[in-house]
């Protein structure tokens, strides 16, 4: 009688009403109205993964909806999205084909998921490196069809906002990956609410309790700053009104991340951050012609109410960022005596803010094909480095990160002609941007008519003259003074094509060396003239011989020719190379099985015993920690946001394991604590008194330095754990002419 | 018959021209009419002057009536102020009182004429350091009533524009005075079309041939500057046409002085100045109320046209400087590939910036009340300055220039207070400026919450909260951190207090050890143990002791008491000091006279045998220089330009001879040549061969320095004269790899 189970039918009343809802909201655009094939889309995704639950106990089906929900609803893309986010895994984990997906689809849909399906791949492969490769993959797809990775960003937000469902290595693997590659691309592709969105709950994932904490800050002082905004918004409402304008007003709260990233590189406690509070007029202009200058007026208007902040206005209306951002930004002194921003903005330019490249789709009537040529020129750039081929996939990660990352400067050829540029770009960057010939010929540059050398870091405004010499060629000093992923990549290759021409020549040298020595070419006599002439290996050795940096002489021949047995006649031509597999194959160890799936227990034994405390960040024990497996399957101990580890998570995930303390205050271990604050007599006594007889912690070294009566210091203690640091930094300062005290990196 | 000559005839139809086109243009001005007290004023005035001629030959009442034409027409005063221009000479060069000029024209011109005729007094007079008492004197007067500055400065602008007839030494020393004192204060109160002037008048005394030379290339150079003007604004006008704007566009180009200035500064030549010329967009507001709108509305529309700066937008319309200068600056690339300024005012602004504040009283109905209150507050702190009794008439004069010259940043109280401060300002400074009290007990700041000691330099914006203890004391080396003038004299005064106070205790000391051991207190006792304790001086070694800095005892015992002979009962109490005169005695010299009134010629004897070469300045033949008579009737020769010389023509004018080089290349001097270009082989013989071969010159010293492929380096030289210095940099420059040579300070 009951042959269809209750809960299947609220599974099927779930997903359907999941699919309205997104078709509700597609309908709610300015997109054309395509639902038909949205619904044919979510009808093939439905049926192909029928019966497929997610951990968490869901249908999979929800999966491709919340991610179409997001494409739609918070990117703004249109249809062919949609369908290809409602479509974007059936590739990957059914028999499906993207064929099937074309013969049903059409072309533009079957190869947006082709790229999706493409870069999923590997993704919890089990390469090294294998996220490297796959955001490699994903910069290619990308600069095919943005949509793509719009889409692949979406995704990854709706996996983040189930992460609490996988296993907490997987969580840390993923939200690692997310801060260090997907969070950036967002906020590079002007994604802002994503990219918060994206942060917070990577963050949220590595330091639970930190997050609950400032949560919990942020509440307790809400009503506070809600009184702070009323107060301050108040005046400029009459304004806005006298003006005529349409307008909202927004409290804007510093988000958890940022709050917590503050905090970190100033050293500073939650209450001592004071840009909390941000405020947005969004107003629709009054004649869409002219909403620059309402921008404009709007802050003529309040500048007569607060007194701005001379060195912050900042005009980002006239001249939109690359990605397409545009406000005046105007940092006001509030009658609490607190600085606090206020963002202008049009309702279109909420818009590009919030969705970023999709809502200038939207807007295209009006212009602004500049700004999606500055995009189109970073795609450019970045096809540009993967067309170059290059060995190792972390490093170009690290390469193409830079570049993410950085905010922009505009520079100017002396012609007045305006390029845009990563942050920290030197002369040399500059010179590659404009062709790697000017770039591999360049000998200094004039800044702004002065003459400084290539490595000289350029400022927004900055007008660049590059100096070029025939003779010049590349340098391998260069590799240091370039930033940016081209230069970085042109550089290279050109070094490494000379190091194998330079082997090469290098090769014939020496064979012709040794052949009009007679001395046989045996395997040890590349090691005997490494060892003579300090190279670090063979290839080294062979450029040098090429590159005439090594003569082979009297020394050369004297080396080789003393132990020089019989028989060489054997050999007559010698093949360097292909000797290091041999050189790296490792003897079979024994090695506990260790279970990736558990999280570890770091007791003081194991400690002791079998794990290391990773030397870049010198976790102790209470610190938010991960495991690492290294290659000889040693377990590190990383802090989760130690920069080494965020590496790591993004490119050897696999690797990662979840931990937990197990401590009981018997080992100790090394921290840095940083004072500051006024000189008095006797203040260093209070403070070693604090250390040493109220806790009966050991100090290490103790540095002070005084200057015009403040006094900075630096001590390290030993102490078990954690708990320890507070409570010695509590007590620290609560000695009087103590105003910060901070546990720091060495 | 001919009972009038025909010369004196023509002389006063001279006079009643001026006049009558003195009238015509305070006719055209905005003032209440009052012709008949300006005519009454010149009336007097040219009675009371009649028969006496200036140095010109033409009569003396043409000077006053120059004088209220600046007045009237420059500064834009009204009718009290013309006539107290018209008769400023008349209570100094006549038998006239101000009480007669009182009976006439009542107080408020008797005042001024009183202010005038006090600060005109001892001009030209023989005190050292009379400058100085004249310039304190100047200010005590500007604070009670600011127009008897603004007359001066119009008296000074007279007399710099017929300098000419001027004996040398007089020019030098006017010329001098004017840089150092009257230009920063027509700048200071925002009267910069006069303060230009000045500034290249004074230039053109002091450096006739360079002033010329760049006046020739800026002529030739001007139909080229005309085409960018045109081609520049062309588009601004068609945008501005478009808004319906009435306005006008002036090409500003950079003034003789501060083009070599820039020159000097940044030891560049003429060519590699690129900011010659600047744009002035000068606009009727279609609205009085909106004119700040219209700044923007006109920065929205340019900046479509052209890239503006990213850190060059000045808004000084939202907040004007504390002169009342008002206007929006922006630097945009013009299609030349080279930025340019553009100045955004309105016909109001405009005329407060080129008159200063006396515009400011004509728009006194458009509000503008707050910033009279900036300089109320300026011209309050002057006069505490000057109310505190200070030591040294030089010493006070450095103090107050530093604020006369400095550009206004603000800052903030924790409340969120604004307060004015001048650049370079520190923490220090800040707190005295809030309060003596706050000053003398601070022990550090926080600067934007982080705390900083009491040196640290403030920054326009920084929000500044003082940290205060009730046991701290003023410290002598607050006089080091203290920058402006109100921290340093109340400092000074502070210390000062302190040390007599110090003395005074220590003189008790000294006389209670010597009693109790029996030491008679003979002259020698002071000085044995001045040296004892390495004092200074007396006063340095009473205060020490005072201060328990110095605990008199056994060494002082021993010292003293070892050549004591008998009958010290003589004196019981001692009274120590004025013993000073007697040491500066100085033996009578036998000194060749110096005639002021001659220009010195500098041969190469004199130099050797008569002439000291400044050590500050380190001057040669061929540059232009100028002696000073020092209180030994020494001649000590320094270049014009000399920041040493420029405060001895300020302070000692009257000591200042003209003087002119008569060598033949027999002597050689030291002069420091700085090169700096892109590294390469063989460079630095070229640049010897250069220096060593073509000029037969020798090189005492050269010091080069590389880093990333860019080298500087410095060059110490013995030459005969300025000739050789430039035939040296002309070869330099030849050099292909050198880009900047220039003659430096050591």
């Amino acid at each position: 009688m009951d042959n269809l189970p209750p809960k299947e039918i609220s599974d099927e009343e779930m997903i359907n009403q999941a699919f309205h809802e997104l078709l509700n909201d597609y309908l709610n655009t300015k997109h054309r109205k395509k639902v038909e094939i949205i619904t044919k889309a979510f009808n093939f995704a439905n049926q192909a993964h029928k019966g497929i639950k997610r951990r968490s106990g869901e249908p999979y089906i929800m999966h491709p909806i919340a991610v179409a929900s997001i494409v739609c609803n918070e990117i703004g893309l249109g249809s062919t999205s949609i369908c290809a986010a409602l479509l974007h895994d059936v590739v990957e984990d059914t028999d499906y084909t993207v064929e099937d997906i074309e013969n049903i689809f059409g072309p533009k849909i079957a190869q947006i998921v082709d790229g999706l399906t493409k870069i999923s791949g590997g993704i919890f492969g089990d390469r090294a490196s294998a996220q490297a490769e796959n955001f490699k993959k994903l910069l290619l797809t990308m600069s095919n069809d943005i949509r793509v990775i719009l889409i692949k960003i979406a995704d990854r937000l709706h996996n983040m906002r189930t992460l609490g469902s996988m296993l907490p290595n997987k969580q840390y693997k993923i939200a690692g990956e997310t801060l260090y590659i997907y969070a950036p691309l967002a906020n590079r592709l002007g994604l802002y609410k994503i990219k918060t969105e994206l942060e917070n709950l990577s963050f949220k994932y590595e330091h639970p309790e930190e997050y609950a904490e400032i949560e919990e800050k942020l509440n307790a002082t809400a009503a506070e700053r809600d009184k702070v905004f009323n107060d301050f918004t108040a005046p400029i409402r009459t304004q806005l009104d006298k003006m005529g304008l349409k307008y909202r007003i927004l409290a804007r709260v510093k988000s958890i991340y940022s709050i917590w990233n503050k905090m970190q590189t100033k050293h500073v406690p939650f209450e001592e951050i004071f840009d909390l509070l941000a405020v947005r007029i969004i107003f629709e202009p009054r004649n869409i012609e002219e909403e620059l200058n309402d921008c404009f007026d709007i802050y003529v208007s309040i500048s007569k109410i607060y007194k701005p902040h001379p060195d912050r206005l900042r005009d980002w209306v006239s001249h939109p960022k690359a990605n397409g951002y545009q406000a005046l930004h105007v940092t006001l002194m509030g009658n609490n005596g607190q600085w606090i921003e206020v963002q202008i903005r049009s309702e279109r330019m909420n818009d590009v803010a919030e969705q970023g490249f999709a809502a200038h789709w939207k807007y295209k009537e009006g212009g602004g094909s500049e700004d999606e040529g500055e995009l189109e020129k970073w795609l450019k750039t970045i096809k540009e480095i993967l067309d170059d081929p290059q060995p190792d996939a972390i490093d170009f990660l690290d390469t193409i990160k830079l570049n993410l990352f950085a905010s922009e400067i505009f520079v100017f050829t002396p012609k007045g002609e305006l390029k845009t540029m990563p942050q920290n770009s030197t002369a040399l960057d500059f010179a590659f941007s404009l062709h790697t010939d000017i770039g591999s010929h360049c000998i200094g540059a004039k800044v702004n008519h002065k003459l400084v050398p290539l490595s000289h870091k350029l400022q927004s405004g900055d007008q660049v003259e590059i100096l070029t010499s025939k003779s010049q060629r590349v340098q391998p000093q260069w590799e240091v003074f370039a930033t940016t992923a081209r230069a970085r990549a042109k550089i290279a290759a050109i070094l490494r094509k000379e190091r194998k021409a330079n082997q090469k020549i290098g090769e014939e040298i020496l064979n012709e060396f040794l052949k009009k020595e007679e001395i046989r070419p045996e395997e040890t006599v590349i090691e005997k003239l490494r060892k003579l002439h300090n190279a670090k290996n063979e290839e080294e050795l062979l450029a040098a011989i090429g590159s005439k940096a090594i003569v082979l002489g009297e020394a050369d021949k004297n080396e080789l020719k003393e132990k020089q047995t019989s028989n060489w006649k054997k050999y007559l031509t010698f093949s360097f190379g292909n000797n290091k597999e041999k050189q790296e194959e490792k003897e079979p160890q024994e090695k506990e099985k260790i279970n990736p799936k558990q999280v570890l227990k770091l007791t003081e034994e194991s400690l002791q015993k079998k794990y290391i405390m990773a030397e870049c960040c010198h976790p102790i024990p209470g610190d938010d920690v991960l495991g690492y497996v290294d290659e000889n399957d040693r377990i590190i101990i990383h802090k989760r946001q130690c920069p080494v580890a965020a590496k790591l998570k993004s490119s050897y995930g696999n690797r990662i394991l979840a931990t937990e303390w197990d401590t009981h205050k018997e080992l100790s271990f090394l921290v840095y604590i940083y004072i500051k604050g006024i000189d008095s007599m006797g203040l260093l006594n209070e403070v070693t008194q604090v250390i040493s007889r109220q806790l009966n912690v050991n100090i290490r070294k103790l540095t002070i330095e005084t200057e015009d009566g403040i006094f900075e210091g630096k001590i390290q203690l030993w102490v078990h754990d954690v708990d320890d640091v507070k409570t010695i930094c509590n007590n620290l300062k609560k000695i009087q002419n103590i105003k910060q005290v901070s546990r720091v990196e060495e």
